[in-house]
């Protein structure tokens, strides 16, 4: 899909010229004394906590990252390729609770991690997990990581987020990926993972963040530099203000991460969005996202960086109109704005609180139309059929022409959610809204799970090492 | 909103020429001997109902059509201009059924007609009306486009789509508004009604159809000339064959117009969908729409027409996910087409045959975020807020700051429908889905609604002239 602009050249210029005053002139707080450390020696200006820095060297820094990169997950044929030309979608991560309809809104279990993993791996749009699918509230909240990672490494064989913003974390994922992906120099070759690093906005960065974001620079291991800024409160209430500070958020990440290891795959993130001034939450699908989102993809263009920005993202707290509304106008600006790499994609719900069955099968449906949209118009004589337009003629019923017949299947957009169905038979079917069907869909697709199998050694390394750890972190 | 293209000049041009080439091979069927006789007169070849067109004919017909033209209802002050860049939304029209959640599904009276009428009326976003809001089933068929008629120019000032599609009927609504807006002679010199005239695709003009069209012509009122075509069905299953009778269908209809009466304002129309292969009916908010769409505002473009596409259109029969994602997707494509007119822009349910208060309601909504986005992002000095951001400074929070509070109340877009509220509260409350929330919302609306009312003399003569046209109907 082409992209759409919001922000002509000199409106790009302005916020960019106001990010780098950001960054000289306010700085950002770094809380991590290596991170500091290393930010002086390479000239940066470190006064308490707070590092000024300069333009020349964040743009020199930024412009090491690569323009596109390849993720390749422990089978080679499901490697993704992030910036070259096709959104990677990933479902949603990091929700507390699990929903579905018969079972209602719950605190996220191993279990339910463990059906969205499938879900996510029997997905077709979806080429990438998340490992934090969502939260295991009955493990212990220190070694958790451990088993959600080796859940995703063991019941798919696609690439992953990982889940978690620690340094201890980050280093957990990355040695897990090695283990699984041929070792570490495999995967320092080409990234096996993808991590997030969001800075504390505004402008600060915390120090177990940071640390993460050193332990996947270290190993090679791709970052998306996501910036979460809620206008209104953590960041002024206008769309311009706030891409001023996500400009200097994201690039400074990506400066650090570069300076410590050149060529790291980074990705310039957006998350912004208004507060509801009258809940003081989160509002989710509003018109200021979608131009947040279509600007942070110009900003990410500018700095030849991938993009991370969208997703299937709602405030609704149930599958319904309002859910379908908000998700469809930030997938319009994700498709829109470029976006490279699609986090919380599918089965987003409340505000990212909860991860929806329903809702993932909802956002599958309409991440397939996407992808049938990005396919265009196709104007070749076989689709311009003009000798099946002279048969027919005027007045002619072209419903089992020859041409109909040959190519319907392949041509019209088929929804198994969406439906054009007779009120009457509706009704009488017992005028099922589209979340009922939906839990239809989510559990059609759980059962065309196929376990991808996993190499015995291999199963057993990624045991021992989360049985070890799990010793350590316990002592 | 800047347009999105789907097509390449080369498509573009394979589409018309092949429009061409129906036009002079194959042709189009005209059901209205006047009509014929009139195409014969300047140089078509006419065989038996058959007429073939010649290309430069149609297009030197077509470019008579102004690219803007006004609407000027019987309020000045409510006048609009269609073509000027801004697309003007008329709400959902010519639905048998209405419903909303209390009542429920019913066949529509002239009292939910008038109810519709009203809520139009306060609907800010909608700039004009359908007198078609509703069938009024309990009326005689031959004569209740005079009560629509009438109903619609007694509550509302703003200019309206006219309902109906036969030839006594558009004279009908000339006559009105004729009464209601000054004059014949005032009414053909700036049109105060819009007429929608739908060959009976494929290429195919019925005599009603076209003597309504002509009736419209003569008068110099406005019309949208739309084919209706439903790939798979009534075109062929590819959207490049569909787009080429569109093209076909569209100019001969206009070039009609204009050999009767140069210079009446036209619309190139696209209403295009594809067939739901499952229950062979027509498939609202699919991809397809989506591109023809957005094809079409290239189409019209091309030819210098204004364009009247899109909608918020859906096929499902609930305010449910399914309606907001297809309406969502359809809306999108409506403002990236560019479109300059925007019927069934508001209340369309269960693909067209509903008129639903909820629906309206839940696009209302959507229609504010489009205008929002249509605004773009505002890069001034005080939108950048250098010196808040200076303030803050890293960790900082613009809940209360002073530019916040300045400048939320316009700057954020603020949804009665769509909230951010805590799960727990929203269940404490009921837990209402957006449909429910809409019920809330219309009621809201129709309290809002002020009667604009009307001078006396002008309120006799319509009455007398539909007591006088009932009379004769029934004779």
């Amino acid at each position: 899909m082409n992209t759409l602009d919001v922000l002509t050249a000199e409106e790009l210029d302005a916020i960019h010229e106001q990010a780098m005053r950001i960054l000289e002139e306010i700085g950002t707080r770094v809380l991590h004394p290596g991170a500091r450390e290393l930010l002086r020696s390479l000239g940066q200006q470190v006064e308490g906590e707070t590092v000024r820095w300069d333009r020349g060297f964040v743009l020199e820094m930024a412009a090491r990252a690569p323009r596109s990169f390849t993720v390749r997950p422990r089978n080679p044929a499901r490697a993704v390729e992030i910036g070259g030309g096709r959104p990677v979608y990933a479902p949603a991560g990091g929700a507390p609770f699990c929903s579905d309809l018969e079972r209602g809104r719950r605190d996220g279990t191993l279990e339910d991690h463990l059906t969205l993993v499938k879900l996510a791996h029997a997905a077709k749009p979806l080429t990438c997990l998340h490992s934090g699918a969502c939260e295991t509230a009955e493990l212990p909240e220190a070694s958790r990581h451990l088993d959600m990672g080796y859940s995703i490494l063991r019941w798919s064989d696609k690439p992953y987020v990982c889940y978690g913003g620690s340094g201890a974390g980050a280093r957990d994922s990355v040695e897990l990926a090695a283990i699984a992906c041929g070792g570490r120099h495999a995967i320092e070759e080409t990234p096996a993972i993808l991590g997030v690093a969001n800075p504390n906005s505004p402008l600060a960065w915390d120090l177990p963040m940071v640390d993460a974001l050193l332990a996947w620079a270290e190993a090679n291991q791709a970052i998306a530099v996501t910036p979460f800024l809620l206008a209104g409160a953590t960041a002024p209430v206008s769309v311009a203000a706030g891409l001023s500070p996500l400009v200097a958020e994201a690039l400074s990440g990506i400066a650090l991460a570069q300076a410590v290891r050149p060529g790291v795959p980074c990705l310039f993130g957006s998350f912004f969005l208004p507060v509801d001034m009258r809940s003081g939450r989160p509002n989710l699908g509003m018109p200021e996202s979608v131009l947040a989102t279509l600007a942070g993809g110009q900003l990410a263009r500018r700095y030849g960086l991938p993009y991370r920005g969208g997703g299937g993202l709602c405030s609704s707290n149930a599958v319904d109109a309002q859910a379908a509304s908000e998700t469809a106008m930030t997938l319009w600006a994700t498709h829109l704005s470029g976006s490279d790499f699609v986090l919380h994609a599918a089965g987003w719900l409340e505000g990212g609180l909860t991860a929806s069955l329903e809702k993932l099968a909802l956002d599958l449906d309409l991440l397939r139309m996407f992808e049938r949209l990005g396919r265009g118009v196709a104007v070749g004589p076989e689709e311009l059929a003009f000798e099946t337009l002279r048969e027919e003629g005027p007045g002619g019923m072209f419903l089992a022409s020859r041409h109909t017949l040959d190519h319907f299947r392949d041509w019209l957009f088929e929804s198994p959610l969406f439906r054009s169905q007779d009120y009457a038979t509706w009704v009488e079917r017992g005028g099922a809204t589209t979340d009922g069907a939906a839990t239809v869909e989510w559990k059609r697709l759980l059962e065309r799970y196929e376990d991808p199998g996993i190499d015995p050694a291999v199963d057993e390394a990624l045991r021992d090492y989360v049985a070890r750890r799990k010793r350590e972190l316990s002592a």
